[in-house]
């Protein structure tokens, strides 16, 4: 499913777009079938409007008056995001964070096949990580190449973080999602998505020390990824 | 260091302030001395005049013409950001997440002390982790008052969350970094920063096929957290 042609659709909405998936997954899962737009915007915390704002730049969901079928509005904005097609996942850096990654079922659930796990640790490779094999980063490209990876975690210390993508950028990968602390360089056509953790860490502080900025800024209500 | 009285400083700008505290560091790292806003602004991604704007709501630093002092400023916002203090954070949770939380160094690093570790685990109880003590939940409000617990990191199924979060802040903690996929209702006086890592896999899988969209956007210079 794609948004209408000429369309940019904002930063803001997209960011949207995976919180409206886990609330109608969370209805759903309460056997919830049918829902109105007032009563997601309850559950949400946006405007009914600003929700049916948000759909119809997809194209129209539900109906008014009768609301949207929660199931088939869920699967339609899995598909907006594109959880409806399976891709490929290789996790770099076998430390404490890519097995906590290695180990969730955060990409199993996204349609995502962790197809490969890389390290330099020597004890590693060859061993398995949650089922799914360590190799050496000597056969980096030759593994990415042969299974076909298409987005690439980085979870290594931040000073080898931007050669490693470049490798992977090479070897045919477009998307990295990146946790070292770095401002990775990469070409036109490869997506970029950072988990800075340090840097939410430094919002908390900063805002437990101004509440009077938290509270303008929305508060518990503010979406922090916006 | 509290910003200027009246005035409310936007998200936007918060969220910049890891930012520059991060290339401060690199800087200093690197054994650079004094920067100028110019090169400031090229190592950011952000425009000179923004960044001045962004320091200038904090009060003046630097001086036009010879630029910034690169350990000062990074000091100073630090100081704003509220590093400078010494806290006190919990983690609940001792399965993958919590125990690569525990090991990194990300809060030493922000002058935080990670003085109690909760599991539900009766295996886990009474071991330590990274070197802190693993404790029951049942001494959960106990040990939170006799810590005198600032933050708390939860690292549980989200159906517990709440539950943990509301005990927390009974024992008196006022911020919470929250990686549950769930959003917690808090009472005001209390922070919340959450980490949705499962939401910023959706917006990269978005963006791996819309890359009008990502273009539009700011690719790869699009700060994540706005």
């Amino acid at each position: 499913m794609s948004n209408k042609k000429d369309k940019v659709i904002s930063s803001a909405v997209i960011r949207r777009l995976p919180k409206y998936h886990r609330y109608l997954n969370n209805l759903l899962e309460s056997g919830v079938e049918r829902v109105s737009s007032q009563t997601l915007s309850e559950i949400t915390g946006f405007t009914a409007s600003q929700i049916r704002q948000d759909l119809n730049q997809f194209g129209g969901f539900g109906q008014q008056g009768y609301g949207y079928k929660v199931e088939t509005l869920r699967d339609q904005i899995a598909q907006i995001i594109g959880l409806d097609q399976p891709r490929r996942v290789a996790v770099v850096g076998a430390g404490h964070l890519g097995v906590a990654l290695a180990n969730a079922t955060i990409f199993k659930r996204n349609h995502l096949e962790m197809v490969a796990v890389f390290d330099i640790n020597p004890d590693m490779i060859g061993t398995k990580l949650a089922g799914t094999q360590i190799y050496s980063m000597d056969v980096f490209e030759k593994i990415l190449k042969e299974k076909e990876v298409d987005i690439v975690t980085i979870t290594t210390p931040k000073h080898v973080a931007q050669k490693i993508a470049d490798r992977a950028v090479a070897s045919g990968v477009r998307g990295i999602w990146n946790y070292a602390l770095v401002d990775l360089k990469l070409p036109e056509g490869v997506v970029l998505e950072n988990v800075y953790l340090n840097e939410t860490l430094h919002v908390l502080v900063y805002y437990m020390d101004h509440p009077k900025d938290y509270k303008d800024n929305g508060g518990i209500h503010r979406t922090t990824t916006e």
